[in-house]
């Protein structure tokens, strides 16, 4: 494996074997007091990050410093951007300084794709591209679910709330499929994409028809600054249609999880006081995160020499 | 000592402690061409700053890159602050990334206190909270002292200028009460807080009544950002009354240090060249200020195992 | 040598010792899986930006940290300089801080000059100072020359574009006049800085006629955002007579190179196909660029000890 872009280019077997790879890792540091391997020490990792991000970007300088590789952060607002400079020709020049893996977020959906096309020698990894794929979060996800609730195959999965813009759910949905769990969408029509009825997942409009068998319950972000307005009546309806309540957290079974990829915002996806429940493992996917990307760093990279 | 957040907090030997650790580090590196300690290798030590800054940023980057931890930044400008996350959730997500530390500076007065609480297993280190506090400040520039004029107990230490806004100066008054300084605060009326009676040091308006007597000047910076007009008739005024001119800085005593946080607005709070006579420390506590906080890192960090 | 401000300050020796340093490092390097020395472990840089910046900031970032120092960086949107300090305070603060090298970017000329004067213990290598130099890029681009066409003394160079808002430009025509190449300044005469014909190289008007004979087209930067309008009647215009169309290419000499400091504004300065021609070496002027930034970075720190 060179890059990381889709969720669709992997294997089962790939993706178990990333899986497989941030369990180890976990097993390898979590709670040691020394959170350094020597495995990436020389390799060169640039961040390229066009959005904001505080979990994702800090998650990967994390995950490259705790191997030992140096991390250079670049963001869009103190680059050459700002000269006009195309995103191909940055790219050519980040792999001409040195990079051995780029780690690029960007608005446009495909980004990470022309970057794998235009860099013969350099890994790609998608940190999210537009409304497109965001495959290490679909990976930490996976890592999470098969930590708490066991085996992803036959988990029932429902993901809930804004799948139109969501890049988070499209890598879930192929990821979940892959790996055999059953998936539903429960969204309002106003934030479903189009063609998502070719999507491997059923598709609901009734979220309390549906927590009550759910293994997980998957709430996404809403992603207010990309809606023009008038996409739904209101804040308030969508909270009470959508959200996840205290009301609607007990009625789930006594082994299913709550997740949430972050950031949240409370009170509107999600009620204040659910993300504290024991059974949201919200917190657990942050730490995932970052043995997930020492897995796909070392599989890419360390991939290289063998 | 799990986080330092306020010096009130801290006994006189837990001062005392770090003084001590601030002049052994001082002693194993300054003037030495290799930089570097193994003593923090494999932790984690996030940056969190809400606001700007050179000086303290970088000051507690480079003690933690000194002692070999893993430094990452954040900014509030490049973070999900923007997509409406609360700081708890953001701090709980850094804490959840692996950070054994998190070094706030934050606009709002009690935010580090704030962080205290909501992590548990995180260290958190107040790098200055409103008008609140700035520990660490205070903490190198008790060590500037004692390196520059001897024994603090006793001294006569006047902070002179803008308190009413200055967190290093509510840091300084506890501190320097603490290990028995003798503090005058030189201020006008309209810059002194409510309740500044209070405080345990005397107040006084009349600059060259106090100047002659001093072991310590502290300046302090004129935070004009935070005034809206009309604290004071204009800066001229400011100047000649609570100035540090060349004609007060020559009715020091001979041994007395003149000192000021930065960043310096000369012609202001400081004369253009005072800041250059050999009796200013200003550059020293800038040098202390990196060995002061390794000797926090190492406290709250290495204590930890001990 | 201490600082490294204007090549004008070097000599033929002292350029040539560089390029031997860098290729160097590119041998010692180039290829290989692990980039990492321990050459400057324990030193500490800082690099101090006050103009936008991808692949300067990140080439010496990766210069250094391949050489195992400590690399800090502070750019002038989240510094002190907002809050009034003069640029020799934060020069002076980032030295106490423990800066070894400090690499300075800033938008007025002599800013470089500026710091040297004023600290005396720490190398400061200007990384471009308004219109005036940007001495690593020419010696990068001296690196590239000697790799890709040989000696340097007596090619014939010609830099075509925007000589006026160009340090690159001057850096050059000086670095080159000292090895020994021809240099000529291929311009319309608006874009010509006064005093131009006190320089040491050819002035020409006529693109055409200059490309066949040149052994290196170094084509520069139009710097729009430096211009008012009114400069040049039209893109269209500049793009015709002194762009480096395919036509103009393919009339060059088969042993010719085509140079561009980058970023590149393709369909301007440069045809959009051009840039990917056998003869153009731009990316390969990038990754000299680490090389001969590791090279002055080894040569002023290192040579400390000696």
């Amino acid at each position: 494996m060179k890059h990381l872009i889709d969720i669709k280019d992997l294997t089962r077997d790939d993706i178990i074997g990333i899986m497989d790879e941030a369990d180890r890792f976990r097993e390898a540091l979590d709670g040691r007091e020394v959170k350094k391997l020597p495995t990436l020490r020389g390799r060169t990792v640039f961040t390229l990050f066009y959005e904001n991000s505080t979990r994702t970007r800090s998650s990967f300088e994390t995950a490259g410093k705790w191997m030992s590789a140096d991390v250079i952060n670049l963001s869009a607002s103190s680059s050459s951007v700002k000269k006009g400079e195309s995103l191909k020709d940055t790219a050519l020049t980040v792999q001409a300084v040195g990079a051995d893996a780029i780690i690029i977020r960007h608005p446009a959906s495909g980004a990470a794709h022309l970057l794998a096309q235009w860099l013969p020698e350099t890994s790609i990894i998608n940190a999210g591209d537009g409304q497109h794929q965001h495959p290490t979060q679909a990976l930490l996800d996976a890592v999470s679910m098969r930590q708490h609730v066991g085996d992803v195959a036959g988990a029932k999965v429902i993901l809930v709330g804004d799948i139109l813009h969501s890049r988070v759910a499209r890598s879930n949905v192929d990821l979940l499929r892959t790996l055999g769990a059953e998936v539903t969408l429960v969204a309002p029509p106003t934030l479903l994409p189009a063609g998502v009825e070719h999507w491997p997942a059923r598709i609901s409009h009734d979220f309390d028809a549906e927590i009550a068998d759910a293994d997980v319950v998957m709430m996404l972000r809403v992603q207010a600054e990309r809606m023009n307005g008038g996409f739904f009546p209101s804040h308030r309806e969508y909270a009470t249609l959508y959200g996840l309540s205290v009301a609607r957290a007990e009625r789930m079974k006594d082994t299913a999880v709550i997740m949430h990829p972050g950031p949240m915002l409370r009170g509107m996806e999600i009620g204040f006081d659910v993300a504290e429940r024991d059974n949201t493992i919200v917190l657990n996917q942050v730490t995932n995160g970052v043995y997930t990307r020492m897995a796909v760093l070392f599989t890419l990279l360390a991939g290289k020499e063998g």
